[in-house]
């Protein structure tokens, strides 16, 4: 039996929901002004816009005034990192090993502008810890970046702990900074997102992630704190964010939220428990990243001996679509910097396959994928043992 | 008779043509993959992307790696100035005192990390000359950025011309530099777009002004001109650019330039001249901006008396809609930089109206809004009069 499309790459991109596709057309070609103009078609536009930012803030727990919209997760980690970091000229910055590329080449820019930056390591599961960041604090600390939830290893990292930490000593007064920003781009759909509980200054998220549009992200930024624009132009979004706004995309970004089920993720979280007990039955196979502290869509495992790409491509040929690491940096050929992380080596890095479960995956679709990884797994040590032993001749 | 939607407001936005609608629609949630990803639904994605980049690098008559996908002209913009100047690291700049806010304030912008930057006036027609700019080329001029077609008042300036004047600077050996961008989103449906013909290095033009999608833009960046990021993340667009690719607003990019016409700007430019023909009827009414070196869908007329807020409300009313500058400065309540810069004062600019012709105008739409235009202004001047009657009893 050959499946189709057993699309098992929901971190990469999630499909946009048919629901938030009808939601947008009207947009396209009707309601379609711009939402600066003060006439009628562009005052439906505002309308929607609005009522966009009315849902996202419920979900967030936050103002409207609080939401800025960008063009995606990357923009809005930049406008957080750099937009923030410019505005207090110098100072130093913590973050981790394991970001984001949106997140750690912001901060590589800022060394470059004089920045002073900390790159926390992580455990051998991909864990920060409060305490960590906590130690690497210091009085010019002006800022905190980590992850609420991995990309590519799926581990959950203890955002509210962190935020109390940085929380006691700004209280200190050591100083009257550091804020706290996390890239929740990965995080959105399962874990709890009310700014307030989770204690951050700055959020990211994204459509592309979360059954909504490409080309549209949020960045939260806490009433009173001050970030400079990192483009320019018009007055848009309080004058921090130019460009017309993208109405079609704003509004199924909305519906993108208001159609967040968390309980959809005890399926997953079901169906990932499964397809990982099925997967390390395979010898010589190694979870990477925590086990428990582990978003519910998230599988990623080294499989020792093979090269990640070639099983990508033989699974593409049995319909299954998953991927090796973080969709951005695929062209680069580099090993995953978050695996390296770990402290696994290159040839963990070289061999891990990662797979994210979505909302549409079945338990066959699962039992299917298991099936033709063992088999993909078993091929592709073979020949590899093969080549060698040719070698060796 | 009450005609209902009549859109002349195409500079602010076009609708996003239903055949570019229906194209992007199979990229929403079938062919969805990021394109970053090897598998079946990734390569289709990226096969979709490659077509429109085809597309676009036609249309343009340059390569397709010259052209960089963004999140819209602004960033265009900001891109082409912010990137190439900091990647000089100093130097002079030149623009103009009429540019679209997304270059007059990256420029600023530029001014506050270090550079020097030359605002050219501009006529009392709304024209640069390639004289002006060849005055005032200097050895430490890195770059020119004067639009195509300006925004508000349609004029088109000697983009040509002014090429050729740096052309000649630059191969008199005072300097390797200057290089010549221009912002082409005004003119991208009407003008000559082949950018060897132009003589630019650098050309902005956008989706939301060409019956494309909103938040999608390109800025063509000619082979070998290298300029620094302005955000920073995966290595996706030649590592220029990051983020995960647009592709649904890609393909509707692509198809919204194959969809481009330019003898259906023969159309509008006769309803464009029939309307300002009844239009300079009303007494005391000027043209703002050159009357022959004009966008063929572009009427700006100060009438002298009324406020231009209340005139967009009083036609909003019957049904049509139209702005009184640019909607992207239209929060700011500040009289156009654009109409002042003509040198008519804040009267003019105040009273002034801006009406953008589309491919759908009907001789039937430019008939009543001329007719409702003269009653609105009669009436807005008979109030006025009343008002101030009433302030001198």
């Amino acid at each position: 039996m050959k499946r189709n499309n057993i699309y098992l790459d929901h971190a990469a991109t999630t499909p946009c929901d048919k629901r938030v596709v009808k939601k947008m057309l009207p947009y396209f070609d009707d309601s379609f002004g711009n939402p600066s103009g003060i006439y009628k078609i562009s005052r439906e536009a505002k309308t929607a816009m609005d009522q966009a930012r009315n849902v996202i803030a419920r979900f967030l727990g936050c103002t409207t005034d609080e939401i800025i919209f960008t063009n995606g997760g990357t923009e809005s980690d930049n406008m957080a990192i750099l937009g923030f970091a410019r505005k207090c000229k110098k100072g130093h910055i913590i973050t981790s090993k394991i970001e984001h590329s949106a997140v750690l080449n912001s901060c590589r820019q800022l060394e470059k502008e004089g920045f002073d930056i900390t790159y926390l390591p992580v455990d051998k599961n991909g864990l920060i810890s409060a305490k960590q960041v906590g130690e690497a604090l210091k009085p010019e600390t002006i800022l905190v970046s980590i992850m609420y939830a991995n990309n590519e290893i799926g581990t959950i990292e203890p955002i509210e702990e962190i935020a109390k930490t940085i929380k006691k000593y700004r209280t200190s007064r050591k100083s009257l900074n550091p804020l706290f920003h996390t890239d929740a781009c990965q995080a959105t759909q399962y874990l709890e997102m009310k700014v307030e509980k989770l204690g951050v200054d700055m959020l990211t998220f994204n459509g592309s992630k979360i059954y909504g549009p490409k080309g549209i992200g949020v960045l939260f930024v806490k009433n009173g704190v001050k970030i400079d624009p990192i483009l320019f132009g018009g007055e848009q979004e309080k004058g921090i964010r130019p460009g017309t706004e993208n109405v079609p995309a704003i509004v199924g970004l909305g519906e993108a939220v208001r159609l967040i089920d968390k309980k959809s993720g005890l399926k997953e979280h079901e169906l990932r428990d499964s397809m990982i007990e099925k997967l390390l039955k395979i010898e010589n196979s190694e979870l990477n990243g925590d086990r428990a502290k582990r978003l519910p869509n998230n599988i990623n495992i080294a499989f020792y001996g093979i090269e990640g790409e070639s099983a990508i491509l033989y699974l593409d040929e049995v319909g299954i679509a998953c991927s090796a690491g973080s969709a951005c940096l695929s062209k680069t050929l580099e090993p995953s910097h978050v695996i390296l992380a770990l402290g696994k080596g290159r040839e963990a890095a070289h061999s891990s396959l990662r797979f994210t479960i979505g909302r549409n995956t079945s338990r066959e679709d699962i039992e299917y994928t298991a099936e033709k990884i063992a088999d993909t797994v078993e091929r592709l040590r073979e020949m590899s043992a093969v080549n060698k032993s040719k070698v060796k001749r």
